[in-house]
């Protein structure tokens, strides 16, 4: 068996290297907690953007505060369908002077023993002080076509059913703050201010790409020998979509360095940010990091997390062609552990990125449905809230059954086993096992991230 | 005092009917159960259609099961960088004949006391059933190019590391199930899937229009006497985007009987659902009812709900022009009330209307930040969860305080106080009151309805 080695790598650079590779990953596994710390610490907000108000679009997050232009209600309107009157005149009969509506204007005044009929949202006409529902009052006499007289059946409360001008919002007070997401109920709060225009950070724009000979692209008719389909890309594309990042598909890019390297200046003609994912292990193919070191001469902050999955997520920064700052996020090419680690490193500072003040995944507490076994590393396990209705069994429950139950989505927790991600909203925080801890118990309380609409 | 009435009203036929009007709401306020059940029963799913998979998009629900095209992984691969062994072998020295990466293929077999060595997803050349990672080899002869000797130095398992064609999903295995809402892991299976086309359901398109002559376009630059911005349209517009749902504006529509009828009309010819705000009070000019009921023919399934905010949210259906049925959720004019109705009545409606299989908000359970006064309606109370973190002080804490705290957003909850909307990501779903029970109490447990994202 002395015939040379076959083989069916073809760039000489990785086969002439192969013998000196370090047997051992060069790189420190950090804490999680060092590694979201680095994450957050690194990225900075970009810049703003003027949009016009009606532009404006859930998810957005406010650069500068919303100001109210206008006085909230802008005249004084009844709260009510019914009688605008003077409350001192107590109960009894009034004569319907005249009626205002909901955008229609009135110049007579309401006077003693007068009353103006008024529908909701109507002005209220001088003179008159408080407002009574139709429901309590009685029609006494009418010409056949309108009301001439009607009677108030219970004592009116000065103020009654009227808003004052300005009373929910005055002129010049801050409605948003700023660094205020944007939703629909602060959209219709923007369309009350009469501002015409709001500053809104300006989203970083990603792009994703897929490193990986094995790579076809996910749309192809068939799966030709050796190769498997890219379900990162697609994956990770609608991940970032979801949380309203504007996306760019960095397609798939082959395991040498030249086409790592134009595929990055590619993207950075585009983007300040990369998620890519795949050639960060320790294969004799995995490159990025190199690439992103000793070509780019950018700084890889960490290149591997003691975390599962996703231990060799690696993130590093640098400038390129001009001063921006430049963001990589290189994620594992397993499907569920790019997945995670996408949501876990590049989630938070896409949303540091765009402004946002509260840049990581809402924790909540949750009860396992189930035992678990405790991994080495800290784990991220995928799982999903149950919303089974407890409020039918109120007097048997105890406090405990208020803490909603979560299942894990799969025993197969392999990180290129892409079912277990299927119908996740909770990414459960699994502790390291210790000595005296293997397993978590059925009802056991952890926290969890969530991920998705619960 | 015996001259005409002074009417700012132009409409002849309402004036005309003002002294006929009934005094107290003709329509029965029904329960939020029966007003719920009456929704979703009545909702009927539309249609589905084919979409190319990879336009497939986050919110889109499955019509027919997702199945798999293809075996996953495809070849026998590596889950680790290292060498493809005979377990049977044990430790030792093993010449290295082989080389595969990820996507290259090999036709060498390894023989007892031989390897090849493999990259993580690279396939197993036949004859190896282990796979021993880098990290537990030593490298003990190379020609300058190529490994030529490694030694084993932990004893292998066999089918260590080592994933087996289709052992994570086999042909025709169901990878999801009709009704699947997708999102971006579901995206990714998809785009695993090998399948080229995705039966869904088809959404229903929305039209909003705002009612009232008060109103004027949100986008005015001033606001003439006696008018207000509509806000309404831009609010429920981006509410009904947030949730997937295709929206056309309506505009605003005067507070006559031949421009409601005319406006719905048009409406009818682009959307199959209509949500619109005002003109369901007690007021001379609230139509809506008698429109939809007089001049459609339309079935009004309630005209009140005993709840608060929203007391007079409506619902109709009835058919027009062809046997599609149509579907009206007249929410009232108040900014909150419109807001909050939409939430409870339309979303449910048209989520199921999009073949959502849960159609209602997830419930969880909260505990109240502050003291609260019931009303004499059920209450559904604007608020948002605390994302404080108790992880700190997991000694001292009880089971109960697992629970999320919840905050109002104001204290100011008129349903014209849009502020009160503001930061919302929670309905709390508080009872009325009782004699023995006219508050809670901070700390008490409530259910809240998730309406954004936590």
């Amino acid at each position: 068996m002395s015939e040379p080695i076959p083989s069916s790598t073809t760039s000489s650079e990785t086969s002439s290297s192969v013998i000196l590779r370090p047997r051992q990953s060069q790189w420190p596994a950090i804490s999680m907690e060092d590694a979201l710390k680095i994450v957050v610490e690194t990225a900075q907000p970009i810049i703003s953007k003027s949009v016009p108000a009606n532009l404006v679009r859930p998810g957005m997050v406010l650069y500068e505060p919303v100001i109210a232009k206008n006085p909230i209600p802008p005249a004084r309107t009844s709260i009510k369908d019914g009688y605008a009157v003077i409350a001192s005149d107590g109960i009894g009969d009034r004569e319907v002077i005249t009626v205002t509506t909901a955008g229609s204007i009135t110049t007579l005044k309401v006077t003693p023993g007068t009353c103006a009929r008024v529908s909701t949202g109507a002005m209220i006409p001088a003179g008159a002080d408080a407002v009574v529902q139709v429901e309590d009052t009685e029609l006494i006499k009418h010409n056949n076509i309108e009301e001439q007289v009607i009677r108030i059946l219970k004592p009116p409360k000065e103020n009654q059913d009227i808003r004052e001008i300005g009373s929910d919002v005055s002129i010049g007070q801050i409605l948003l703050e700023k660094r205020c997401i944007l939703g629909s109920a602060e959209i219709g709060i923007i369309a009350a201010s009469g501002q015409r225009f709001i500053e809104i950070y300006r989203k970083p724009k990603v792009c994703v790409m897929s490193t990986g000979n094995e790579l076809i692209d996910w749309t192809a008719e068939e799966t030709p020998e050796g190769k498997i389909r890219d379900t990162n890309r697609p994956q990770l594309l609608a991940l970032l979509n979801v949380h309203g990042f504007k996306t760019i598909d960095g397609g798939i890019v082959g395991d040498t360095r030249e086409q790592l390297i134009q595929s990055i200046k590619v993207a950075f003609k585009f983007s300040n940010v990369i998620v890519m994912s795949g050639g960060v292990s320790m294969g004799e193919k995995d490159l990025v990091k190199s690439v992103l070191k000793d070509d780019f001469g950018f700084t890889i902050h960490f290149g591997r997390v003691f975390m599962k999955p996703g231990l060799p997520s690696t993130f590093a920064t640098g400038t390129y062609e001009n001063n921006d700052l430049r963001y990589i996020f290189a994620v594992p090419g397993n499907p569920v552990s790019a997945w995670v680690a996408c949501q876990l490193f590049a989630i938070p500072a896409l949303r540091k990125l765009g402004g946002y003040q509260n840049c990581f995944q809402t924790e909540i507490k949750v009860r396992l449905a189930e035992q678990i076994r405790l991994d080495l590393r800290p784990e991220y396990r995928r799982a999903w809230l149950s919303t089974t209705d407890n409020s039918d069994k109120e007097s048997t429950i105890s406090d405990n059954e208020n803490i909603p139950l979560a299942f894990c989505t799969s025993h197969n927790q392999l990180s290129s086993f892409i079912l277990s991600t299927r119908g996740a909203n909770l990414l459960l925080k699994l502790p390291s096992k210790t000595e005296s801890q293997q397993f978590l118990k059925s009802g056991d309380i952890v926290s969890a991230l969530v991920i998705g609409q619960l």
